[in-house]
């Protein structure tokens, strides 16, 4: 048995407390948030694949190493920590201040930033706020959730209660961004809270499983910032047998993760740089799962397919020439591809198929594409916004 | 001794005549072009990687298989004829009636189109003007140029006369579209001319090498298209020694091949649909050239970095992390980055450039970027345009 909460996500663990306060770091009313527990955790992170890493980015896979028994998160938007000349100066500073000011060990606790590149952090502003911070008893996801927002438009929450065999846990998450939003802006960042009992190495096992199958299938411009991080922890609250290895209450936990995250990936796309629609592409009938993941990717960042979609076109010409130079084994004389119900090229040809039917699904917020490569049985998904004026807007008018 | 032309430019080899006419398959005056030459020739042709081929790319692949004495070459606007249902039975028809005509064999003709996917080639409409297009009398490039124009907003033509100790060759080129320009027009055709005396092996060698720098180099929405062709003719009637091997002569037509193609590349990137400004990036000190070309490929075709662009903004910021996801071991300790003559990036982090100077350069309509990595010796670069609010109005616009 599932509930789902799409506000105060991360108060489904009680034992977790929230914390958001202005740093006069940006504008916004909150720009540093905290998230707080004194159980001991299990925490894990996965982190961007970019080759130009945020300095919050390469201390957390330090200190991951070191301990995953993680205390505190500490974030703050308005300047990523990047790329600049202060970046650990920075951490040094803050993660000592707070460790004092919540009695736990420097190392307990998590750090990450959103915001501008290239810019030195000013932490002293940070150290400044922290004792407003963790004075706030509102104990509320959704200003934590606002506090770690750049240009997005809505807080992103979701969370589920779980029942298993009677067993109950919970999973509670908040996101921001995406979109590689406004110049150096990082990306995505998710914080994760849940209270399962779990071993490190499952839990490193399901949120993998979990950001693979989600965060990593999304695309609004196809950019990848240099301090995407997707963070959990786990108090062990829960009253489960420990989950030490991929028994069905792991399965049950996995699916569940992934459920939370495909949730929070989509309301990403949704809220996607002057985005005005979602479509999922599902490649299927595909040898390797690889070759199903070239073209759903490819289709996905494809520019042309995204400006078709914004213009509400049904243009499968452009889907198939992507996924042609996507996969260099595609077979067309064996490939089916459907937007919505309807079959609009089949083996090698396009169909007689109706085009108002297809002009009216086209206004849908939500287009599905399906493509049959009718060779195998590995499949592939992506989900992606459409480009429209306005994302060359936001985009061009930003200035450094 | 090099001489510049930049019309007429398929003129420049006398033996050539160019005809160009309206066969009612578009609105424009002319849709259909021919080259012809009553020489026997040496020809070649590189053509699209897209595994989704038009009729037209995989009857020529197979037709140099057989012969590369091609003395004609056929070329429509209008119709990409691909992934239809009349593909092969339309260039039957049309290459019949025209080695009729011209008294020359089939097999001596080379087939090329550009224009919509997926609908029925109307050869009839293309025979019937046959009689109309063989009889003109204007042997004239430009209207060759306008005949395969599709969203093209100017004719792209380019032509050298060279001499080598006193050897002289001519080099005549046109070339139509990129942008993967409305949504399934073909994106890519050149034709070229010359009348250098080379062997196969080597006109073969120095096409290769002149397409793979030149408009394998470019990037304006980074799809590529069903129909990509570039194909070169030489009548052999220069008075050099026959290149057969790669001697210095053969040097010197590979890079004035090379020089005639990259200017067409240039011309398409400033025509890419709705491109304000063309922009090159440059990167060197790699350790192969392949790390180099991962990173030139990445920033080009980065939205972001394109919006920075079109925005004029010097965002150094979007094109190093751009470098970072292109690139999985980049190391920002080493790497240097200068826009225009401006060190904006230097070993780890940002310097203090001249913002007023460096928002000056990002003013002008060519714009240059240099990435050393530090690292090694080998180059690469690339040529792209800009993102406009134009290019997503072209591209949402057009409807199927």
């Amino acid at each position: 048995m599932i509930a789902k909460k799409s506000d105060k996500a991360l108060n489904i663990v009680k034992s977790v407390k929230i914390f958001a306060t202005s740093a006069n770091l940006t504008r916004k009313d909150v720009d540093v948030g905290l998230i707080y527990t004194d159980k001991d955790t299990v925490s894990s992170a996965v982190f961007t694949k970019n080759s130009v890493k945020a300095a919050c980015v390469l201390y957390d896979i330090e200190l991951l190493k070191e301990n995953r028994n993680i205390k505190a998160v500490i974030v703050n938007s308005g300047n990523a920590n990047a790329c600049n000349s202060n970046g650990f100066e920075a951490i040094d500073a803050v993660t000592t201040s707070l460790s004092g000011k919540l009695n736990i060990d420097k190392n307990q606790i998590f750090v990450a930033s959103t915001g501008i590149i290239g810019e030195d952090l000013p932490y002293e502003k940070i150290n400044a706020s922290l004792d407003k911070l963790i004075s706030q008893t509102d104990n509320s996801s959704d200003l934590f959730a606002e506090s770690i927002m750049t240009t997005d438009t809505v807080k992103k929450q979701y969370a589920l209660e779980c029942s298993f065999l009677g067993t109950r846990f919970n999973i509670g998450a908040v996101v921001k961004g995406a979109g590689m939003i406004h110049p150096n802006m990082g990306t995505m960042l998710s914080f994760i809270v849940t209270d399962i009992k779990i071993s490190q190495k499952m839990l490193d096992s399901a949120l993998l499983y979990a950001v693979n199958h989600s965060f990593n299938r999304i695309s609004v411009d196809g950019d990848m910032s240099t301090n995407d991080t997707v963070f959990i922890m786990s108090t062990q609250e829960a009253k489960n047998d420990k989950i030490v290895d991929e028994n069905e209450l792991y399965r049950f936990f996995e699916d569940n993760l992934t459920n939370v995250c495909t949730n929070l990936a989509k309301m990403i796309v949704k809220d996607g740089e002057g985005a005005t629609k979602i479509a999922e592409i599902v490649v299927v009938g595909a040898i390797k799962e690889k070759d199903a993941e070239k073209i759903a990717r490819g289709v996905s960042n494809s520019l042309l397919v995204k400006t078709a979609l914004f213009g509400q076109d049904p243009n499968w010409g452009r889907i198939l020439d992507a996924a042609g130079y996507s996969f260099e084994h595609l077979d067309v004389q064996k490939l089916n591809m459907f937007i919505g119900d309807n079959l609009v090229f089949s083996k090698g040809k396009s169909t007689n198929f109706d085009k108002k039917v297809l002009q009216e699904y086209m206004k849908n917020e939500e287009i599905e594409i399906l493509i049959d490569l009718g060779v195998g049985a590995c499949t592939y998904n992506m989900w992606f916004s459409d480009i429209s004026y306005n994302y060359v807007k936001i985009n061009a008018e930003y200035h450094t």
